[in-house]
């Protein structure tokens, strides 16, 4: 038996590949599969079918595109109807060599969401891991807020019920296989662990200790965002990808190319790290280091406009391509050839933003000079953590939405928890013609390491 | 400046990417391009021009497989009509970057034929390199015979002039690089220099020294093979080939799968050495080891029945793989999971035929044993070195249309320059169901150097 | 958290990187050690402490390898006196970022075994994983012989209360990362599940199902073969093994230095299938197949005699020298440049051995023609599932101590279970100056498959 | 006949690789030598010689590490004793393969300096290439300064006869190959041709054009850099680098760590681009981006205190490593783990730089306000384009000898060509207590693009 988890980093999604004697599935297929067809074929494995856990929202899937490279068949829930693919049902098995893959229908973060239970029948007829998908994750459990307010109680109730009738009754020693880990957006409190048992989580997973309707209060109360990219998602996942056959290739662009698109509608993705891109930047680049992109990108870039990356030493673009490739950003056109400096070696107009330490700050405040202090945090980092005094707050997602409420006439100091969503939150004020705004280094990370006063902590949790 | 010879092995072809100033251009290019595309990306370059020396026949040119990734722009002779692209004539001049890349008509190997001459206007005004195409090679000259007999003096005085009025007076310091290396079956004596001068080549290749009479008259008795598929690969690079994004996937398959495909037609190509074909093989496949598909599978393969590889331990498929597409083998299936030794361990019906030492032959020789020895070499060999005293010859790649002059009631010691296509005849034998094949192993080498007798050695040359 | 198994194929040996928040630990490094390298730099960790399990003895641990390029402590149980490292007791406890790492002395398959069971304070203070070396494997336990027969009852029991006093008390959600998957010589009844967890075993694994006496009795029954190089393992394991910085560089070698070498004293490794092997090969090689050498080499290789491998198309040989690495064999000299074609192409002498189908067998012990029918698998194998009637029975890797057994005037027939084994025990043989060996391709298996009878076979189990 | 061209970037130095049937020379060897033992089993040939055509002064040979791992020879001139290897003399021929190669005592740039013309003897007596090592480049000669004034002109001379009678008569097509690329320090104008050849070096050479007596008195006043660290090449190269077996092992290692080693003396090499290092970095880093490291690390770091490197995203750090190495920095012990932004993150104490644009600066001379003006070029550099009035001139590699000379109470504006050695100046005024220091992004080529006026342009040339 081989196992392996494919994690999309970035996105904390994990796809596996599971083989026997020959024959091999995979589950929630990332979009450039070519990692799976070379574990088949280092395994001399034949890919035969194909589980999506669900629709999911917060990337491509791959399955049609690895289906029309191994002829693989595609298996999804039934309570969605999608245009491709074979609809299961509870209790269905598949044989894949000496393995059987039970679908067990776990409605609650989705309608249509299964997990796949699997034994191994050459050692026994115990299950020995699950596939718990968007349902079940090491130290927490799916988010369940997708079907509005109003309908929150009753699918949180789905998922209570499908993890506690279905996935834990498997057994303590059961190996549990989830579709994400620490960092994804699909869940709130993921641990770092990439995979789990059964029985730790029944003993440490916070949500598994709550009672029905403890867990439904639990999380109807809890707060998640929506990333906006989250709506093209599911329609493409319903409906079916494009099939690309290879990630889209990075071309290198002169100057002169990059300034005619930028007179016709193009999004400068700069994906330099907050220092360098405080130190100069193209005028109206959005800022997200390449790390983040996977989870801001959605927030700021469309579909249809060019897209051109921005980096300093053109190191790892590649990469950089997967992540906007498996969130269906084929719109990325190509790259700065020779990076940022190409830039200002041209002489080219050079937009600069400030970048403080929180010494400085400390230093500004203290002087009382005028300033809007920004937080730009998600709003359970700002509850948990406290925030520095006389600080506003919108979350970096919605600036775009809200940036309103922030003054244009004063220096605006923006600032997150490390660093990098303030140089993000920077770009978007710059953007749209804020004068005078500064990055905070190192966040409200560094504020309390250097020992400064927070206020508003949360005592409790 | 940055230029790179890319080869393709067995093809012994050579494409040529050259980059200057954030452009580059690109020769020649073989059907899986992802080559062109990461220089490109390394070295910061836009790919802009594709030029193609002339319409190949001995392989699927990639320009439209890389013009679908990079946008560039595809270039060739006028002489011939193409479905797609642009007609250059001579004089027309292309700016890469400093560098000046000038068409030079030099019809002759094929009407259309070009050669590109490059200047780099930073240095000088005189040229500094040469893509020469199938005109000139390192000490050989492009074969003269696709037009038929009647038409091979006339095309090779055209060819002559080519190479001594258009390429020869570039200068004795310009660098030639040629489109084809050793190997290649488009020019039957060529040295095995990756590239060569115009000064070194005046000096020492022979076809250079002849006059324009002699040159064409040794052109007109030059014999060649001309493999079937070398149709169809006019026909797609006229036409355009169909672009497939990636080099086709290799599916393993399981036993059950490869005897369905046996039921229905199918190409068993078994890549492996003489001495393991020897030992057992699936009955009905055809022989040629991995360094030879380029050469001979266009002689054996058709391209629609489904061809499926057998090999020892399924190393080293992708290459075989890329082999067969550059030759537009789409038709390529998969291979057989856990190599030939899967077909053994199940106890399949196992072919076998005879491998012989030259001592073996000797001695059954002199027992005055009765078998039918075959020469299946290249007619130019057989005549160059000699062959072993009472042996027929047909070549390899004649062997399916002249195999009724080989008697079925004989033992049938096929034997080459090396054993690997006698193999390969062997194979073809036992497919045509002679019932008692053997392969001598080391061929005609290893006869000779064994000290054993040769007869018909062509002293002259 | 990052978790990665660290396979070794053919040895199914086990290495684990353990890191969290900057830190990184070790299990049983490999001695071809860039791999935890650069999972260190992927993640961003720094190496702190190495664990060996026990005093491996059937490789070369690559503890003092990874010592010597990150600087990190190596640590072993405190039974066995090391001449490097520190000893460690049960209770030790060692912080890695949030991870607790416990040492837990597990005693039976060596007196300094010890178990390490992993805390993940950032979730619970309940064990999160084990690593259990060769205590306890998925669906088997350590092997208990190699202090002697008058010792195994002893040592039986000592494993006994390990595993039932110290690993499976830690819980059944506990995952359990054993040293050595299926194929392991150190276990023989390894399931083929890479990692597994207490609960799982506990409910499947036949030997943790037994009372205390049932499974000493068991464990002293079970049948082993001792390999002869487990005791330069040892030997270099205890006192430490050179420190290489690099994987043997493959020398390729000319015709003439090897057969300069074949005068002198050499080690012909032909790594080839039993079909090519029995199609021609030098005279006096040793037939192993790539993926035998693990479990094979060590019974006929010696460490001080040169090595040269031939293969066919020189595919993959650099794994194959991390094989021989691995096992302490750094008289690897290099291999045959053009692999065993350039021994025929030579015109050198060439020996050959059969190659029988079962079918062939079939029919000439039909005939009740004379020939010797050798058993060389695994005495397990042979009392599992039978043999062909009128074979005797030599273990292969007994075979150089016991050929006195096997009538060298009689035609040999060797089969193992698939055709491997059968052409190492033939090349064993022909060494040895027997004049007419024949492997059967496929074994016993092939010969069941095919219908054939068999005597023999164990009825129970 | 296989030739390869391996370059080292940074060093703009090639290697070469030349193969003929099974053996293969390899000539100026660089110091992580994986790349020819590669190449050696890719072509099944086995490596005999190595030639050094000079000791050589920029960096560390890898004939010794290239010799340790594959058995072959060294060979280097013989006016220079070495404590390794054997010495040559002109004439001595050398077969490899069909190839025959011949020693040319070339002195000049060095006394013992040889190049090696190749001969094929498969084709012709007449020699097909020549590496010319240091003597002979494309567009450019060696430099002639390494024996003081005193003895330039004699040494120009050696140099113009060395090439004129050794090189030049081996006939225009003669391919030739150079030890170093555009953009080495061993040369001053060296074209961008990776290779050249006789004939057209004759028709385009500018110093090829000059008699003798021109030629020297050119040669001797030319004006060329000589970075500190030569020195420790030139002995490293005479009495042999130690042999490493691998390139240092890039550690990763917390900010605790770091600390550490600043309080006991440490190198900060800080290759993130000049914004990002003005943006913040750790006060005392020296700014060097990293394809600057080859050319200006030598003036800057010393071979004993310990080298930590800092970059951004820690991307491609390998090949940082791998250049430090061939300067034989074996004192590189790691990086800052998290790069950059795990400094801000823990609030530590960060020094920020100015960062202007030319716009800015314009901006700023018109308004009069005061500041130190310093250009950090190459003297050759700010005499050919001319400088930013105004400016003083101190090059980059000499600062740190001559920085009493910019006043301290004064801003200081360091400008270079493009922007990175002006980053590299104000890192190394900073950390000689320079409070207020700013560097020109761009620097003198955007000033010329964005069109503000030049002072002092050689008009001349």
């Amino acid at each position: 038996m081989i196992l392996r988890q494919i994690t999309s980093p970035g996105l904390a999604h994990n796809s596996y590949f599971l083989g026997s004697q020959g024959m091999a599935i995979v589950i929630d297929p990332r979009r450039d599969c070519e990692v799976f067809l070379e574990l088949a074929r280092e395994h001399d494995m034949r890919i035969t079918h194909i589980f999506e856990t669900h629709r999911n929202e917060d990337y491509v899937i791959g399955s049609l595109e690895l289906a029309a490279r191994c002829g693989a068949a595609i298996f999804h829930g039934k309570a969605t109807e999608f245009a491709y693919g074979t609809a299961v049902s509870d209790g269905d098995e598949f044989a894949v060599g000496s393995l059987r893959c039970r679908v067990l229908e776990t409605p609650g973060h989705t309608m249509e969401h299964i997990a796949v239970a699997v034994t191994d029948t050459e050692v026994s007829a115990l299950p020995f891991l699950v596939f718990s998908g968007d349902a079940l994750f090491a130290g927490d459990v799916g988010r369940t807020d997708f079907f509005g307010q109003e309908n929150r109680a009753r699918v949180s109730g789905m998922l209570y019920d499908s993890i506690h009738e279905k996935i834990l009754p498997l057994g303590d020693g059961v190996i549990m296989c989830p579709a994400h880990g620490a960092g994804s957006v699909c869940g709130a409190e993921i641990a770092d662990h990439q995979f789990s048992t059964i029985g730790y989580e029944k003993a440490t997973n916070p949500l598994l200790k709550m009672d029905r309707q403890h867990f439904i209060g639990y999380k109807v109360a809890e707060h998640h965002y929506m990333p906006p990219y989250f709506g093209e998602m599911e329609r493409l996942n319903q409906f079916g990808p494009p099939v690309k056959g290879h990630v889209p290739d990075l071309v290198p662009m002169e100057i002169g190319q990059v300034k005619n698109l930028m007179a016709n509608g193009v999004q400068i993705l700069d994906i330099r790290a907050p220092t360098s891109f405080a130190g100069g930047h193209i005028p109206g680049s959005i800022s997200i280091w390449r790390e983040g992109i996977s989870a801001y990108a959605g927030y700021f870039l469309d579909y249809h406009t060019p897209i051109v990356l921005v980096a300093d030493f053109d190191l790892g673009l590649g990469q950089v391509a997967e992540f906007l490739f498996r969130m269906g950003y084929d719109n990325l056109e190509g790259y700065l050839a020779g990076g940022f400096p190409a830039w200002f070696k041209a002489g080219e107009r050079t937009a600069q933003s400030g970048a403080w330490t929180v010494q400085k700050l400390s230093s500004v405040l203290s002087e009382n000079r005028d300033l809007f202090l920004l937080d730009v945090r998600d709003i359970n980092n700002r509850e948990d953590v406290g925030y520095i005094p006389g600080s506003a707050h919108i979350y970096a997602g919605e600036l775009p939405d809200r940036a309103c409420e922030v003054p244009k006439d004063r220096l605006v100091v923006v600032y997150c928890d490390a660093g990098y969503k303030g140089s993000l939150g920077a770009s978007i004020l710059s953007r749209l013609g804020y004068p005078s705004v500064v990055n905070l280094l190192g966040g409200m990370g560094a504020w309390i390491k250097a020992g400064y006063p927070v206020a508003g902590k949360n005592t409790g949790k």
